[in-house]
């Protein structure tokens, strides 16, 4: 993958400042690849950066333009097509996690084409992974793992990073998921790994490292979601490891997308979870739970996670409201 | 997938009988697909079929040439080449398991879209899969899992689905691989299948039956191997079985292609799978287990299945040695 940076964040017609939430996840996790912002007519996201034209932004440094904004009814419209045809024939690069491909398009191939530049269609893998050996690596690992989908794995992994960095210490966030990827220009598109490769592709992306060095890999599914169970568990077995945060988000009636699907609780969670990872890597321990209460007020936030802290005796925190520093210190003292 | 039967079996220059071991599964278990072989200089392997040649086969109503051999080096040699492409010339389709595809043989594929007729590539899916909803089906469903790949989990689906039907219960054998998928000329190969969608295809292969049915499902890899862990979740939780049939071969000094990982026993087995099964069937039992006893002497085998037996206190058999008679009567009996 290894997208060029730093970027210029195309935000197209975004109608609002969720639609270029890729966008605002470069800014917030990777400010110094964010030099400038691209609008169209009608934008209304702002992501507080320099408005560019193609020119400035070259001149500035940009490598590539990233598409940070979902496109209305999966098409690529002539208006977006005019700058970024512009874009390629002014020497920049193209990256997109549009369900739609770069390149798919035909414009958009031929002119890549004729002029050398590489469209990173970061939804769809770019390299032969191998088939997992299970060999132990060096370097430490850390996997979040959640009771449901989308509950907060990548934002625990990818807070705690800028936290250990701030320390000094040698950590690394390895993106598994579209957004990571475009964030961090680099990872794996797990989802869209074939089968047989999926826990070498993790194996792949989390290689032998300083024994200091901790990997801090973006969870996906889990382990009791059925549509994507099996994704979870090769994250397992792919990682082989150290430590697990449990991830979860205490307001779900059910699982994603699956009426009939209680949440499992968290200590289920934990022993599942622990009992799979041990399989490849026998020191494995649970050392923290993070939780998301984006829909809890403050009182019942730190009452919740009060509550569980004490139930499971493991650091409890929202690594939103109240930062990851305390999953940090539990990784530390492994 | 859906390969027109039946078949006539292309044995090429096997040196052997093993190298056959495909066209010899399609023998045993489909003989009524089996019309004849087809075989070149020097070819080893004989399956007691009639040799046919290209016309003989058409006159008799053989549709498809099926590779059943598997080719030296990965090539597919010019020997072959002349017999495949008239079997399309004369109207045949083609199957074929091989690692290398026949549509990416650019003679094959010329010839087969003149002639209108279907190159099948086992290895590699035919079909849009959905993802996994999760929902309940009618019907009933047998998965078989094992403590390692390669232990029997095929032989013991395909070996109960021809009891079951002599016995004049409604079942049917459900492929999850190449092998399985020529035999049937049907299935998902699930190995190669992306990995979101691998659950959905799952659910797309068993879907729902009549409440007395049995989908008798192909088990892939295992929880225990890390290669290939993600793949079997997939299918426990896409299969959403009701009954459970534990593999095992007993000789193994360690998981396959992994000389670090001990093999679990079937008592982990058994409580890993029900509970991980029981999140997509809470009713799901474990209701027999399968021995390959293939290593051992016969006095060893049947002092092996009767300790099993009495430390499970479920019935365990060699569906090899003693047929798979008793296993049946366990689903019979759910």
């Amino acid at each position: 993958m290894s997208i060029a940076t730093p970027y210029l964040l195309f935000l197209g017609d975004a109608p609002d400042q969720l639609a270029a939430k890729v966008a605002q996840g470069i800014r917030d996790w990777r400010p110094e690849f964010a030099l400038g912002q691209i609008r169209l007519e009608g934008c209304r996201a702002d992501l507080g950066l320099p408005d560019m034209s193609l020119a400035e932004a070259k001149a500035a440094g940009a490598k590539t333009v990233v598409i940070g904004v979902a496109n209305r009814g999966g098409v690529i419209s002539q208006a977006w097509k005019k700058v970024l045809v512009q874009a390629l024939e002014e020497g920049f690069d193209l990256a997109s996690g549009l369900h739609n491909l770069l390149r798919d398009e035909e414009d958009l191939a031929a002119v890549a084409r004729a002029t050398g530049r590489t469209l990173h269609d970061v939804r769809v893998p770019s390299v032969k992974y191998p088939i997992a050996n299970g060999v132990k690596r060096s370097g430490k690992r850390m996997l979040a793992i959640g009771t449901d989908c989308s509950v907060g794995k990548m934002y625990t992994a990818i807070a705690m990073e800028r936290v250990m960095r701030e320390r000094g210490l040698n950590a690394d966030f390895r993106a598994t998921g579209q957004t990571g990827i475009l964030i961090t220009g680099d990872g794996v598109p797990l989802d869209a790994v074939i089968a047989d490769f999926m826990a070498g592709s993790i194996e792949w992306l989390t290689p032998d490292n300083d024994p200091n060095h901790w990997d801090l890999i973006e969870g996906q599914g889990s382990l009791f979601h059925v549509s994507y169970s099996g994704v979870t568990l090769a994250l397992i077995h792919g990682g082989q490891p150290d430590a697990l945060i449990l991830c979860h988000e205490p307001t779900r009636p059910h699982m994603r997308g699956l009426p009939d699907y209680p949440l499992p609780t968290l200590e289920a969670l934990r022993d599942l979870g622990l009992q799979l990872a041990r399989v490849a890597n026998p020191a494995c321990r649970v050392v923290g739970i993070s939780i998301n209460t984006a829909a809890m007020t403050q009182p019942e936030a730190e009452a919740y996670c009060a509550e569980v802290e004490a139930r499971m005796g493991l650091p409890t925190v929202d690594p939103v409201r109240h930062g990851p520093g305390r999953l940090v210190d539990a990784l530390a003292a492994l």
